[in-house]
């Protein structure tokens, strides 16, 4: 069986946008009535995915996409806390209809409520709705709810401790994943969502988060953002900050997705990462639409260039299906395991 | 001849640094007095450099290191312009008499007066001082002089145009190259330097700049940040823009060093990044000291990693020499070229 660790609802039927945007049109004008969610039939949300996701996930032969709102989507640096749990409960429940409507190919992950100066508890309780309520496998968390300010505090901050004591209650991971960048300075998918890779890996390891969270676990997406390209910087700079060295350090929580969009890519994140750490993701769809004029491949195909890198059986079952329902225990409740 | 184009002054005597906190205490304190430079003796400097710097560079087999001051301590955050100015020139100036007291072992690159807030004028006057008068071969430019806020405008903005136009003119490239971090969320050495060199990348994507500054050049440093392990994502970001392939677009103007600390990396840029756009560099001394404990080798000990390459003499000669001596033809002025 094969596992795509990353996938998002970028397809979403259009009146799904048009409730956000009158949502943000209230917040520009208070006078305008609360918009409610939008009414999408079930036919809507087929001829959304089918077309698109599904038909992807097994063009390519993978079986199950762990799925997850639209990152860019998420705008957690709308500072309005209610308009932000609206947001997310709306997000989370038509992830909840795709998987209820195709069961056997995708699993949920929610969008938290997150926002630039709220308290957690709010994200802590749509955690748990989405687990308890809806049956999700996981979280998306937002290291910078500002959107490239970067205001929140690191992730191994106390403020964050209450959602990780939830996450172990629910044994439950966080891929952690910045949404849209309210900064010019930042392109989201070509710059910040790679920088919050990188900045989460180093918070990790200045700190000591998994002494205190020892079964807490992060997805870095984005094969790791600049980390397994600088990995020899990384082990210097843990030695240089006294820090245990990295695979007992960090990497027994911390996993890197596939979503690196060439065979070179790929070839360096196997040669320096362990295949115990890798979790096959492709990020349909999609950060990078379109294929490699040069060899006509799709870039987000990143099945194939992990096919050519000639990996042991042990290797591919870790990679593709083991390591997934390990770190996403509750897949196995929903997939028989 | 062997060019390292990438090392800072990071063994700076202490009465230099005692000048710089006496400088940071009278922005606490106005009443008190302006501090002056710190008077340094020729043999201070020498015995700063000489078994540090010089004496790396000769064991490990270069001739000459681009030298610039230490970048941590640019501290661009600081929001006060005269400090930065009289700051920026004491450090220019001490690398100034480095240059002078070892002139066959290094050239110098200076800091720019960069603030937060404060028009670009003061930068372009540094600037020429440095070339004109002290026989500087290039700069090192902040694209984010707010240390993590990212509250500048992007490299592309018409704001950085007169910096560029000096830049033109003079005829000397600018390494990216950001300082220390006032923000928690980011580790300087472990995430903000690798953030900006992957965030000045893309805004380069997104823009076009070099239409404008055909003769501009950046040297991209730390091995180009998160890019070449995402070739594949900035190929396919390009073309979804519907900007020109990277080579045309912003390959002639930019490379990257290659400071990046493990031969799977080194093999990685070396893969997908032609070599005419790759510098030898080494960051000495030294974002990661130490060495790898597996092989006794030196973290930023970078041509032991670029000889394993096995690259063709030609590809050795650009990468070691030829396009340092391109991209900052100043140095030939210097070194006979």
């Amino acid at each position: 069986m094969i596992i795509d660790c990353h996938g998002h609802y970028t397809t979403t039927p259009a009146p799904h946008q048009r409730f956000r945007d009158a949502q943000l049109a209230r917040l520009d004008d208070p006078a305008m009535p609360s918009p409610k969610p939008a009414e999408i039939s079930d036919d809507e949300i087929r001829e959304s995915i089918e077309p698109n996701q599904l038909r992807l996930l097994r063009e390519r032969g993978g079986d199950l996409t762990i799925f997850s709102p639209r990152a860019a989507s998420m705008e957690h640096h709308v500072p309005d806390l209610e308009t932000a749990q609206v947001w997310a409960r709306a997000c989370n429940d038509l992830i909840h209809r795709v998987v209820r409507l195709f069961p056997d190919s995708f699993a949920g992950v929610c969008q938290l409520p997150q926002t630039p100066g709220d308290p957690i508890g709010s994200v802590v309780e749509e955690l748990r709705r989405c687990v308890d309520e809806l049956g999700f496998v996981g979280c998306n968390l937002n290291p910078d709810p500002s959107g490239g300010h970067w205001t929140a505090p690191p992730l191994t901050d106390e403020f964050w401790f209450p959602l990780y004591e939830a996450m172990e209650e629910l044994d439950v991971p966080a891929m952690i994943h910045v949404s849209a960048s309210d900064n010019p300075s930042f392109h989201h998918t070509g710059a910040h969502y790679l920088n919050a890779d990188t900045t989460v890996f180093m918070q990790l390891v200045q700190g000591d988060l998994f002494a205190r969270f020892p079964n807490l676990r992060f997805v870095i997406p984005h094969g790791g953002g600049a980390v397994p390209y600088h990995w020899g910087r990384y082990r210097g700079l843990a030695d240089r900050l006294g820090r245990p060295p990295l695979e007992e350090h960090v990497m027994r929580n911390v996993f890197f997705d596939t979503c690196v969009y060439h065979q070179a890519g790929i070839d360096l994140l196997f040669d320096v990462i362990d295949a115990d750490n890798i979790l096959f993701g492709s990020e349909l769809l999609g950060a990078v639409r379109g294929a490699d004029p040069d060899t006509g491949i799709a870039w987000d195909d990143t099945k194939r260039y992990i096919d050519e890198l000639g990996l042991s059986r042990d290797d591919q079952r870790l990679v593709f299906e083991q390591n997934a329902r390990r770190i996403y225990p509750r897949l196995d409740a929903r997939t028989g395991g």
